[in-house]
């Protein structure tokens, strides 16, 4: 490792992390990512539920997002897989069971995951936000509390239709103390894109992330979705994005935003993307006072598909990686 | 691949197929294994009943045994990973949910195997026997006749004290284009050492194999059990194994035996072989005609644990790897 060499920390989780790691693996830096551990979801409910040990998807996706290239397409065919069918197995994924696999044979999950980035010959540090074993909960502006990941990312009409007035953990989570180091020591840190409370805010009510993210010296960069998410960011514009993120974070401490100009919806997709009551995040941002906006096209070409076995909503439309790495790249 | 380096065959199955390639993996030849596909025990029955692939066990062995340096030590520990909790999870191996994953990815079995191979940067060729769906048939002086390796290799305590007059496969099983072609180029072939009926015996039974020893143009060499299997070899002597051997094989065909001579049963475990009505192997094997017999201390050191987690028997003395191996290039 060149001592030299610049720090970025990613903080985030699921296809927002995995996108902008995707990108920026492919520059001399020194790389790591602060990954949410709160999904109760599906797979990851089983392993919490059975098994007793943290949910590990969004992991997943950073350690193949930062796997070697020998390994990369096994592995991210494999980590992306869900059984299809099986008594007690269909609906798991595979990830999900070499997670429980490893942790039983190492005896903690901590040294299992070192393990398995080991394997992949991982570039970057992957580091969970805390070990602790905490829950999200959502309270609505329609009085409505709600416990779970899984509820908030999929929440009935009544909640979805309503704003999150608050979003807290129980219990009380204590960060990793490799998190708050790795913040600490950053040049820059990037948030986001990511669903804003069950992917981003989420990491920052960890007791001593948005702290350590204030006091830290690095630039402070937060990337705007393309989309919004019913029942976290509905009709949000990005200046809505970017005051919700700073109840968490406390006002002024992002200093630049990339928020994206003219996103394309393909003709084919927008049907999906009206059931799910998602639009488009409309750019009203603009620079003031230390805060920076850059405006640029940072939508991939590609449109992705919804995998077949997954019951849980994918995004289809996503950023590049390549443009957004660029633009990070541009602020050290 | 140097085409002038020698080409070795291994034919078996289970710890014994391990065992002689994890000595023969560090000389410069170009090494194969010929590996038996009938398990029905187990994590290997539910795949077969409720995935419909084919037992994977013995595969795995010969995987860990060749895989690359660098993978060794975590592949090892997975592959040999059999759940302890879950519900439905319990009981699987975590090689089996491995397979399936990967069968199901890239849409044959066969494809799974190549790939895990590559994966794992293993050095050599590991060859399914057959990949024909068939079940080992055992028919038992006593008159009982008995479907599946599993009741074979923990038969009744009836059939156990009979003796194994027939054994064949139901359906018959053709045997892989890709076994007969490496035993047809073989300069040297190994058979064993192993369960005689459910590791060795069960790869001569599929079509073709047999024969393409006989016709093989290779040195055949038996390697001859430590110890006697209860219900496969009660009391058999080195001779009485090779002679039923020959019975599937044909008479003549096995140039070279290695036997083992002074071999030891520690203290602390001859309660355990008693238990399962395991002896020594007597070494009243002589050379005749074009038969050699070499007799050696071919015996591994280190006494073998069971696992914990895993409900069928193993043994626990063994051959030494780099013993056997030391004595198979000899013959080169």
């Amino acid at each position: 490792m060149n001592s030299r060499m610049k720090k970025i920390v990613v903080i985030g989780g699921g296809t927002g992390a995995y996108t902008v790691l995707m990108g920026l693996k492919n520059y001399p830096v020194n790389l790591s990512v602060v990954v949410t551990m709160m999904d109760s979801g599906g797979s990851n409910r089983v392993i919490r539920d059975e098994f007793g040990i943290l949910p590990t998807s969004d992991l997943r996706q950073c350690m193949v997002a930062l796997a070697g290239k020998n390994t990369n397409d096994l592995v991210r065919n494999l980590f992306t897989y869900r059984y299809r069918q099986g008594t007690g197995i269909e609906g798991m994924t595979f990830g999900n069971l070499f997670m429980i696999a490893l942790t039983d044979i190492y005896g903690s999950q901590k040294r299992a995951i070192e393990k398995t980035c080991k394997f992949l010959g991982v570039k970057g540090h992957i580091i969970p936000v805390t070990y602790d074993n905490s829950h999200l909960v959502a309270r609505y502006a329609n009085g409505a509390q709600v416990l779970g990941e899984h509820a908030i990312d999929e929440p009935n009409d009544r909640n979805g239709k309503s704003k999150i007035v608050e979003l807290s953990l129980v219990p009380p989570a204590k960060a990793n103390k490799k998190a708050l180091q790795s913040i600490k020591e950053a040049d820059l840190i990037v948030i986001g894109p990511g669903d804003l409370y069950t992917s981003l805010i989420c990491n920052l009510i960890v007791d001593g992330v948005a702290d350590s993210i204030k006091k830290s010296k690095a630039k402070k960069v937060y990337i705007v979705n393309l989309m919004t998410k019913f029942g976290q960011t509905n009709s949000f514009t990005a200046r809505e994005h970017l005051k919700e993120l700073e109840k968490y974070l406390g006002k002024n401490v992002v200093d630049v935003c990339l928020v994206s100009k003219k996103i394309k919806v393909p003709n084919e997709i927008t049907g999906r993307y009206k059931e799910e009551n998602a639009e488009l995040v409309k750019e009203d941002l603009e620079g003031t006072g230390k805060l920076r906006v850059i405006k640029g096209e940072f939508q991939s070409d590609i449109v992705y598909e919804k995998q077949g076995s997954d019951k849980l909503k994918r995004s289809l439309i996503r950023h590049d990686s390549d443009k957004l790495a660029k633009a990070i790249m541009s602020l050290l």
